[in-house]
């Protein structure tokens, strides 16, 4: 299973919306069907929707008419103006975006042809380097989880979030394949139900034992000893370790503190913003009310119902013991040790 | 709307399990119909269910042929068994049956004739009772209620969760009457989601401004300074305070404490269990994992996910700031203030 991938000139992605029901793969054509499918969350996840960026830019420079190089970067300038819309949180969107404008700026030399070529080369790399970043990651992620350990995980960070092998759920899949026996207790993840739909499945796909639970599940299984680490991944990362990750991952940072149970960010390097002091400069996406009231056109609140839905949250530093790159494990004082963390 | 009353003769109430798409009154005519509408939660809460357990017994009284009043009381207590056999957690229901049992006991000389009117006043009494309760209640709460105060309250502690007027609720109704601008976050409350369904429907008649969010977004309000107050309901009530709520209570009251937010329980007498001295001493019921993988017969998660679904969960004492009766407002310590508070 490939999340989203380069394939004879398009962009080929699962729709993660039909999931678990169906496995569907889609190719896509247009820089504005790829721009949607990232709104509209068929492809979610912060490292999926930064290689989906790259992709989407590849495909502008593939299908481009321009005359000149320079016609070319400035087409592909507006590309990323568009795909830089979609969504708001995820660094790794605007990282991969930047990476694909460096690369086009530092060739404007070349012919059309060639710069071509270099562009769809450049997001075929990204896309395969998040899968070996992630295994990386995986591995040192892996010798924080002990034979025996139940962990909870929130959302979806796994291969659906990435190229492949994801990350809150590479490592746990790491350390099943070192052979520790351990157990995932999984986060439904209201409103969209990423636990549920995508990390049971990915989860089943790979035969961990898992326990699906409501969101609001997680402090009483706590309390009841029953979890010993959390993993999750995560949107953006500040200079401090402020982490942006998917709504209530900040809940369960808080039980997690008040329960002496590890907390763990994982996230490709891509993730850290050193550009931003604090999890203060972090913009949360306000999503559409219908995703609280309806699920898969099922109403649920009566009509007008008042709703917000912030898509994310900010987890402050704090909380977190340890954040997981494909560099190796970093521990506070996050300040100081993200610095080299890139 | 009565949530459930006694009505020519037999047991009428709106059937929560339709709403708020439909709003649909059933009589029931039989035990059997009582006790399946309890378990199947069409009449949830546990004011509610105790009120509806009392007016099962008055039904089976009514439709009795005994030709002797201990042939009466035999088959009521037969009765009782059926009723208290439906939930294990509420303690209302089983403090319910007992009044029943009790009146029976104490008329036992009389002819059935007699006995059976007994019973049937006795139950719409404790319907009666309960609406009048949770005003007295209501208006105790609301002096913890400041105007502008936003509150969140979880799951339904209405009137759909009583005879009528609600608990926590209750509180908020009251303060809103006083004429204080309050506003109420609802959480969702999944799986069965009686706060996006019941309670959104309620504060709607009632015109209470509110804004309803999934169950992992209360943590995130809160660090955003937008909760001033937390009001919940119980279902059961140990000597030491130690309050069994609905799943999600727990994270709730954390998540409060770790804020510095006030957490309030609001609960009928009826709901102080002196009989156990702590916590511990609650059965947890575990329901269907169907309410989880599945929203109303739409299928979420991957078939064969294997699921955990505690209904209640138990907020240590520690954790709550007060407790509202109809008898007054309750400050720790508890242990030794619930003594008279029954």
């Amino acid at each position: 299973m490939r999340t989203v991938e380069w394939a004879n000139g398009k962009v080929r992605m699962i729709d993660q919306t039909l999931l678990p029901s169906e496995e569907k793969y889609i190719d896509l054509d247009t820089v504005d069907d790829v721009a949607s499918a990232i709104k509209t969350m068929k492809v979610r996840g912060a490292p999926a929707i930064g290689v989906t960026a790259a992709l989407g830019i590849a495909l502008a420079a593939r299908k481009s008419e321009a005359a000149s190089s320079g016609e070319l970067l400035s087409e592909i300038t507006k590309t990323a103006e568009i795909l830089g819309s979609t969504r708001p949180t995820a660094v790794n969107l605007f990282w991969a975006i930047d990476r694909m404008l460096k690369m086009a700026e530092a060739n404007k030399e070349k012919t059309p042809a060639d710069l071509k070529e270099i562009l769809i080369t450049e997001a075929t790399s990204i896309q395969e380097e998040d899968v070996k970043r992630n295994t990386r990651l995986g591995e040192f992620g892996a010798a924080l989880i002990e034979d025996g350990d139940t962990i909870l995980t929130h959302c979806n960070a796994g291969a659906l979030a990435c190229a492949g092998f994801g990350t809150a759920i590479g490592v746990i899949t790491a350390a099943w394949n070192q052979g520790k026996k351990i157990h995932v207790f999984v986060d439904e993840t209201r409103p969209l139900l990423q636990g549920a739909r995508l990390t049971a499945w990915e989860l089943h796909k790979s035969g961990i034992p898992m326990t699906l639970i409501t969101d609001n599940m997680a402090g009483h299984f706590m309390q009841q000893k029953r979890i010993d680490k959390v993993v999750v991944g995560a949107d953006r990362i500040a200079a401090n370790g402020d982490t942006a990750n998917k709504i209530g991952t900040y809940s369960v940072a808080v039980l997690a503190q008040a329960h002496n149970i590890p907390f763990y960010v994982a996230a490709p390097s891509s993730t850290i913003d050193l550009s931003i002091p604090s999890g203060d400069q972090i913009t949360i996406e306000q999503r559409d009310e219908k995703e609280v009231t309806e699920i898969q056109g099922v109403r649920l609140a009566p009509n007008n119902t008042n709703v917000a839905n912030p898509a994310f949250d900010v987890t402050p530093h704090q909380f977190v013991d340890a954040i997981i790159t494909e560099m190796g494990i970093n521990k506070p004082p996050y300040d100081q040790n993200l610095k080299t963390a890139r």
